[in-house]
């Protein structure tokens, strides 16, 4: 199997996945199947980019004839676990859309009104929502525990995935905490913040762990895992700086989120921290004042996006961007890694840092 | 280890484990203190009802000369999955108070305000807390799989627990789904809606799958696992209709939450399922627009009372929970379990059943 196809079985196989969740508590009853379509939609669409470095990190260590049911089944368990942390997340951020629909809060909530339902829609879609990305990590969870039986030794892949979980949600509380925490930090910390949020929350989630995951399902040496995480990380802060940037300059036809959400959500980024370096007395009051207010229109938007082109620090994560891609492609020249797999893990670099959407 | 002795071993556990966590994660960023400190609050305090059920499961088919440290272990994760269902049951209810303390995220908004941070407190508190039970559940999970690692076959106990979180969440959602969608139902299937609830959101969750989990680390054989289940599900129905009485009933000084809270919340419970039967016209008019109020002051808290009272409904419910109490007594005559837990299991039982907070 390539990584084109791959994402089509992934597909497949969280659907089919869900369908026999929902089949099994059929009888339980009919408003489950409320919260079972709204499970099948937040686990459609989207790139499959954890499912990916996860397959592409078993072949790395294992050159395999055809694609192994273990294999397909965790990389599916890692986007289930994803379509959890987005349900979260948009609730967390308030936002309105995901890939261009209505997120999964405001899905249940219209849900709510079309049913004729008693009380208040808007708190029944966010109690919902909680409720379904909790359930989405118990899915995720029972489908990895599942492949993981299958296999001979599965502590390192399960010590990764809990690392996994623990990095994720710890670096999403820094993000969300950093958005209210900064005003009383000292501000020549704000860049390495910004860094390390973006290591926890995104590299290693969303890169290297899906990675070592991968590979320890495919019986990694240790050299093997310290090799592929070695590539992720550059790999997985470029993605996320590339993020950073789509999150302000980003076009909403591609996106599926409106231009400049990070900006009315107050994101403190890579790219805000080194504006802020350049900025001071009313322009930074201004930028500042501006900064996570959610009622921005467009032409306030443009404003800051300009402050933040011109004052040089959309070119300088632009050059933290390429650096990072080429270190990672340094790192890949003699690793102990497949060779077969070593082009496809170059080509899912560049699909997660030259990315539009 | 009596089962008195359990809870204050359970809450040392889940107090070593989170430190521990606190530990490994301490140069990640120190605004994780507070993420962490608020874990520590989240997890202790409470009965420790499905630790104590877990172990005494466990003592009724191993009947061991000490606990062991995986039972132990998975008595701990029980509970911070408790701690987890509870920071999110909170949000979901908007309760500001939990066990007569702020609950998780209004301590986080606390927080936020002592700290001087910038932005919405209170928009902070939510979304911290999602992330807090979201961490909580995946701590639940690694103390899990860490214990099981030290069983011969730990499949069952494994798969119980994933029963249990599917059930629990799958439970809760059909619980706020019914908040709102009572209005579209036929009047005659409300009253087997709500004990379907109770049995998964508790019955099930808080009460049965302890037991059975407990056991299953004890090397269960399908006869014993089915005899608990037996005993634990009409056990765990009386707990959820004894809640459902506390709910209304119950003395704030003693249940730590503010009276009448689930009449504000519109809990449609077995309860208000037995007082809407007595009830036609103005009368059921009025319970109805009264229920499910978020501002309802105590005369109006009294004036439902007297109506649940006067309906005959709180004594069905009453004798309700006497015959569940007598079924499950009935089922450990001759059940092929432990004598010397048999005891303890009659004790925690009534402890459940009987308690007033």
């Amino acid at each position: 199997m390539t990584s084109s196809v791959l994402p089509e079985e992934v597909s497949q196989r969280v659907e089919r996945f869900i369908a026999e969740r929902r089949a099994e508590s059929a009888r339980e009853g009919s408003e489950l199947s409320l919260v079972f379509d709204a499970a099948t939609a937040a686990t459609s669409g989207g790139k499959r980019l954890r499912a990916r470095f996860c397959h592409t990190g078993w072949r790395a260590v294992s050159a395999p004839a055809q694609t192994e049911p273990a294999v397909l089944d965790v990389a599916a368990a890692l986007e289930i676990f994803q379509a959890a942390a987005l349900v979260h997340d948009d609730l967390i951020d308030n936002s309105d859309t995901r890939r261009g629909r209505p997120s999964a809060h405001r899905q249940l909530e219209q849900a709510h009104r079309d049913f004729g339902w008693a009380s208040d829609a808007a708190a029944f879609g966010r109690s919902a929502a909680i409720l379904l990305g909790d359930l989405l990590v118990a899915f995720s969870d029972d489908l990895f525990e599942g492949a993981l039986a299958s296999l001979d030794s599965p502590a390192t892949a399960r010590a990764e995935y809990a690392r996994m979980r623990n990095d994720v949600t710890l670096g999403q509380f820094l993000d969300v905490a950093q958005e209210s925490a900064w005003v009383t930090q000292d501000e020549s910390t704000h860049a390495d913040r910004a860094l390390q949020i973006a290591s926890m929350k995104s590299a290693r989630y969303s890169v290297v762990q899906p990675l070592v995951i991968g590979a320890a399902v495919g019986g990694a040496s240790r050299k093997q895992r310290e090799a592929l995480a070695a590539f992720g990380m550059p790999v997985g802060l470029a993605f996320q700086l590339r993020d950073d940037v789509l999150g302000v300059f980003g076009d909403s036809a591609v996106t599926g989120k409106p231009a400049g959400d990070d900006l009315r959500e107050g994101k403190r980024t890579l790219l805000i921290a080194y504006t802020r370096q350049q900025l001071s007395g009313t322009p930074l009051r201004i930028f500042d004042d501006l900064l996570g207010d959610p009622t921005l229109d467009e032409a306030q938007v443009s404003m800051l996006q300009a402050t933040i082109r011109d004052s040089g620090a959309l070119e300088r994560v632009e050059e933290k961007i390429t650096e990072y891609a080429a270190t990672a492609d340094q790192v890949l020249r003699g690793a102990p890694l497949e060779n077969s797999a070593v082009s496809d893990l170059r080509d899912l670099a560049r699909a997660a840092i030259h990315r539009t959407a």
